[in-house]
């Protein structure tokens, strides 16, 4: 496992298996304790956390408020809505003042793939990526790493599918990343329009058809349809996408008896997945969002003192 | 008194008088402490208290996250805006997500009558009612009750009248319950089509003339005359309620000499209730407000600690 | 120096130079320590600050959130389009409100001139001005002051042009009062009608030449053209007002060598003043952000304590 020497976490596309083990192994100290015994959680005692998020966000926001306020820091919040954003103020500029005003780590939600490199030049901060546009969602990826780890033990040649809107999807994109550098085989799945065939030089195995894309797999990853970023020449309409690439209790049998579903919700229940199957006992979509907070602690820990921590 | 046994708060009609008389005692022990020497306040040290308020409030909203904080609690503030029910998520889904998250408690503020009960069913977390639809309010009956023990020392035959739109208030039905369990006697006052008859088959007195509503009265309480919530065809204009049944300085010899004026805010001053009488010194409107937090501390501190803190 | 005996901060005209001494002392304590050992910070501890913010603002805000977040206070925002006032409460109301749960202080930002010296003699509560219409912002100027302090030693005799639209401005306000007291020179500089020639009555000298205006400055404080408070008569257009008044690096030669540039943030780039003077090693824009903390933790202090810290 390689120490833990980078100050930002802008994607996974760039991170060692190492370090990914290395963000994995702290998460798992923070929510299990060490023999049993809970670790001290005063690492950011005294530091300023900003959540700068340039898009609406509940549950992200809220699992980076909690994981920084529970390592005891002082956790500050900047909505688009209350920003000097509104009076023209550049990203850039928002940046050097909130770095001015003394913070101790940026997290940073954007609709622009790049931003968090981008501000992550500009200052001496750690920027903390929490989604920038179609690009990366690393701390999302991690916890499902953790919540398959937690479940499997390891990864090593498991295969997962992931369904849905891959094209527009940040979830997918450093999901692939992760599950393949610890082993995993990815297929991304869905109509064409969302799942082009160019993602096979990624690596990733393209498939249009559901059957074909679920009987294969130890995990199967919902994504949420996101009605908001579409246009709407990509799929005929919701209920076409539901009829043929809705997950349901009908389909269930395409499963392997005890593989996984993910989603990294909001759950549209009844259009990607249906409730029956949400709620039931392979969804591990609430283990998700419960181990979010210790992966996020485990991220704002190591950017923010990085090298150390070494015994934990 | 009895001890609480109770994980979440959701309305006062089923509580007893002992588990109301147990969170007024816990106030009186957080607002005055024992014997003059404060009390500790970190019972609620490292735990994570979410606000999940989809109605707008200020006061409530503030009360809560002070009392909260005053116990040393992290506060987590989830408004409408800005959550994932913009996106389509249901209530259970949050509510279920925020548990996941690691709340401790959940305070609630929602327009549906109900919701509280609803989520108490679904989540583990203890659920804080902060006023559902027309329904109940419990913390505001509950600091009310407060107010008036403080004035009084008892409750027992005093005469309580509720002023105003009774039909479509939380504050009414949960003061009802209050009142009546620690012995006073309610009447409802107000036009007819706010005070229906029907009300009297819970056992309060109903009255249609303001001059008759007031004269046995040992506390008069104004509610807000809520525009938001009210179709137009309770009453005609609101100049035609406030020369009815506002309460005003022409009319406070009405009053019986000493009777109490309370009110749960915000006023709308000289339609309700005018200026004079808002700031004269029979108004406990101000003591509401601030014993308001005692309140709540002890409402959190007993949901979130059922069966213990037996020795405040 | 004077002590501080105030409760309020609600504007520097009424101050004393010794008094304003006193907050600047205090902030360096604050900013460097004694003999580089750094100072207790829990002068707030288990106090309650209110953020009361009826205008929009991020950098203000924050910076009283962080200030008071590094002397261990609990934060409570209200901002409006969240607080009671929505439903018609009064100004007044609210604070009394305020008061009543237990505030120690209110930092106020108003659109009404006057507002907090309003609710400075209504409530107990000390009222902190952040920023009251046109009228004054009295930290702003403050950190100015702390600014120029420590780059200069002290101002007794330095020259500062401000430079913009000071009739609209609360920062030329403060200013002025602030570095007269301080001993220097203020030039108001810019169109007539931004700049009217009533302005020498307070002791300024009045400009309408932008060469002229720059030329002796030891110091240029630029202001944020506000596009959003001004009828469109004071200017034909923003690019006639940059083409007259914008400060650029063709016109950097008629600056004295060193001259400082100070601007309150958030600048707009290529209107009053150019990027590369922005970012020029003569601007001290982000040390005024940061000196910002340090002024406000001092300002919070000592209005919640007055007559005390006379150790610091």
């Amino acid at each position: 496992m390689s120490k833990w020497n980078r100050k930002h976490l802008i994607g996974i596309e760039e991170l060692t298996t190492g370090e990914i083990k290395r963000i994995l192994k702290l998460a798992k100290v923070f929510k299990k304790g060490i023999d049993g015994d809970p670790v001290r959680t005063d690492y950011l005692k005294g530091k300023r956390i900003v959540n700068l998020f340039m898009e609406p966000s509940t549950r992200t926001r809220i699992a980076f408020e909690i994981a920084a306020k529970s390592l005891q820091a002082d956790v500050i919040s900047v909505a688009e809505q209350s920003s000097s954003l509104t009076k023209g103020e550049t990203l850039r500029d928002t940046a050097m003042n909130i770095q001015a005003l003394g913070a101790d780590a940026i997290v940073l939600r954007h609709s622009s793939p790049g931003s968090p490199l981008f501000l992550s030049r500009i200052v001496d901060v750690p920027i903390v990526n929490a989604g920038d546009g179609a690009h990366e969602h690393p701390s999302q990826a991690l916890l499902d790493l953790y919540t398959l780890q937690e479940r499997w033990g390891n990864l090593d040649g498991k295969k997962i599918t992931i369904l849905g809107d891959i094209l527009f999807s940040r979830v997918a994109r450093s999901n692939f990343w992760a599950l393949s550098k610890m082993g995993a085989q990815v297929t991304f799945a869905g109509p064409s329009t969302l799942v082009p065939k160019q993602f096979e030089s990624m690596g990733a195995r393209v498939c249009h058809d559901l059957k074909d894309g679920l009987e294969d797999a130890d995990a199967v990853m919902l994504l949420r349809i996101q009605h908001e970023r579409q246009s709407s020449s990509h799929f005929p309409s919701l209920s076409e996408y539901t009829n043929i690439f809705g997950l349901n209790k009908d389909r269930k049998g395409w499963l392997k008896e005890g593989a996984l579903i993910l989603h990294p919700g909001p759950v549209n229940r009844g259009i990607e997945l249906d409730s029956e199957l949400t709620d039931s006992s392979q969804s591990v979509i609430l283990e998700q969002v419960a181990n979010g907070i210790a992966v996020r602690m485990a991220i704002l820990c190591l950017c923010t003192n990085p090298g150390s921590l070494s015994n934990l």
